[in-house]
């Protein structure tokens, strides 16, 4: 089991003592211990293949790089139809009672009625790449009642202010995966074969920031933007809101699910719950903005072999992207200067995906072809 | 019309004094004479729609500015389905001779019908963006007979070795410019509301990048790179060979027919020609790598106002292909390490220039979807 790999006595960052979730800490546990390492031998199976293709070698470069990574972590050249799908977490947070963000608490839930009704911007990019949208509610301070199409698995209704305390419990954090994980096994179940976390949350990039600058160890001012469109008093007072949040909670670096109930959200649980969710089920996982990516680097501390599955699809303009991408070791595949977030970008990378393996099993050999190969 | 604002006494660079090809100039003349201005009201409608959609203004970045640019080119927020295109012209080099590729050069022919067979990158890649592909025959040196599904438009068969002399004479420079205006004029007719040139030529390289570092004043290394694989003593020779063909030829900068019939090819006639056709039918081109911007590069210096008409899909690995787009002011979509050409690159871009279309026409707006918007 990869978790062997971590070091003895912290092995996930799960205390033993906390009884009562101890089952969601099993759980938990139990996921961790399936993912294993990519297979770097499918990825010289792949590159074997590109090779014979009637094309200079090497010739589509990034694209060639993304089959082999596809092949090295779903262990295939051919995985079929991708059914790709998007699963965006929405959720509150507290700390948007500082006035952190430029636009107010309700559209979160507003945007949650958007996603389900077709109109956003992750419908019509899912559409354009073929892919499938699922929209959870992991902690959104609204009540959808019955509502078609939301899958509802509201940890809370918001996560507190953590500018006064922690954002959430410990077993909120541990509860906020497992819906990830969860939808990620059911996705893999459903035959999806790429999958992407997306998130909705007013708030969300000022818990994403606060945990990219513990969990990297930079300077809050140089992981925190403008979010959804922040003038630059607004940037000012979030930093302080994210420098205060860390300080009067003193989130360990060390420990993961520590920076998660701390300074966190419950769709950055989600959403780490998701990428290790595939991971454990060989499923690749397309990162979008600097939300989605900050999850990963929680799923990366929770199991480092998680970061193998990963594919960045695009460099957001949040500067804390970056910051996490780095971390991670991962070059996103497009820079068009997105901050949407939603998994819009998510999107587009499902489209060079499905390219690059389109590219492995679709075009003619050398020898097929009755193409001269160069003789050198 | 559009050609008034060139220069008086050489509007064109078309020589008055050639009857013998007057016909095919006046062709030339009158298409030239077709081409307007982008429009950029449409650009500000485009924007206006855009910034009423759900999502921070702005956030979309680089797609937003796909969708104001295809409506400023096409004068239409709503092309309705695109039906891009890529139409691939094929054409053989003399200067091959010089032993300026890494391949032979009956590759040119065996890619032919690899494209005809569906077999090659830009048959799955153009599959993949929902794109048709066109194969047209502007000077392969190799008798194709009757062969289903390929347009037979050969100017000759094959250029002359441009270190000998002009790789053309000026009559087949505009030859070949017509064949890239005529398949702009039949898929515009056909419906297609975005295309793309595509090109097959072993040693087209060395033809783009000679026309490059005469159309721009750079030094010839600089615009000259390793092709589909040489090696270091390669390219050197490579240089060379440009900077001979260069020094036999004098080609005037001042005169792109010049330029193009002693040191280009007729595939690189083409794709100026079909830049120029789909600019005056106002059907935005998505220019794929360095031979397809070296051809836009002549459009450009036969109507400036064709810029406005593309877009550049990637950047190339092939260092000619930024001083192109430099040249032309237009910055590439993507960059992912790609060098096939064929338009590879461009059915890439086709898939972001219509993901850009989608959001702008089918995303709900705040009052729509009742969603809050920012209120400052």
């Amino acid at each position: 089991m990869a978790i062997d790999n971590r070091p003895p006595g912290r092995a996930s960052g799960l205390p033993d003592d906390e009884l009562e979730v101890e089952t969601d800490v099993e759980r938990l546990e139990e996921i961790l211990g399936q993912i294993e390492p990519i297979d770097e031998t499918w990825s010289q199976r792949a590159q074997e293949r590109l090779d014979d293709l009637t094309k200079p070698r090497g010739s589509l470069g990034r694209l060639e790089e993304c089959a082999r990574d596809y092949a090295a972590a779903a262990r295939t050249l051919d995985p079929g139809d991708l059914r790709p799908r998007v699963v965006v977490f929405a959720a509150d947070h507290g700390v948007t009672d500082e006035g952190v963000s430029a636009y107010p608490k309700e559209v979160t839930h507003q945007m949650v009625l958007n996603f389900l009704a077709g109109g956003a911007g992750i419908n019509v990019l899912a559409a354009e790449a073929g892919a499938e949208v699922t929209i959870v509610d992991v902690g959104v301070a609204h009540d959808f009642g019955e509502q078609p199409g939301l899958i509802g698995r509201k940890v809370a209704p918001g996560t507190d202010n953590m500018v006064l305390g922690p954002a959430m419990t410990r077993e909120q954090a541990v509860a906020s995966i497992l819906v990830g994980t969860d939808l990620a096994a059911e996705a893999a179940e459903a035959g999806c074969r790429l999958l992407a976390p997306g998130e909705m949350g007013i708030g969300n990039t000022t818990a994403a920031s606060a945990v990219t600058a513990v969990l990297t160890g930079r300077p809050v001012a140089e992981v925190t933007g403008k979010g959804t469109g922040l003038d630059e008093p607004g940037l000012e007072h979030k930093i302080e809101v994210i420098q205060k949040a860390i300080s009067v909670n003193k989130p360990d670096a060390d420990d993961p699910l520590d920076v998660l109930h701390k300074v966190g959200g419950f769709e950055l649980g989600a959403i780490a719950g998701l990428v290790l969710g595939a991971a454990a089920h060989k499923v690749p996982v397309v990162l979008d903005g600097f939300i989605s990516t900050a999850g990963a680097l929680i799923a990366h501390r929770l199991h480092p072999d998680a970061a193998g599955y990963m594919f960045a699809a695009h460099r957001s303009v949040e500067p804390g992207h970056r910051a996490a991408l780095d971390d991670l070791a991962i070059k996103p595949l497009l820079d068009l200067g997105m901050r949407l977030g939603e998994g819009t970008g998510a999107a587009l990378g499902f489209m060079l995906i499905r390219a690059s393996l389109a590219v492995l099993n679709r075009m003619a050999t050398f020898s097929s072809a009755g193409v001269t190969d160069r003789t050198d």
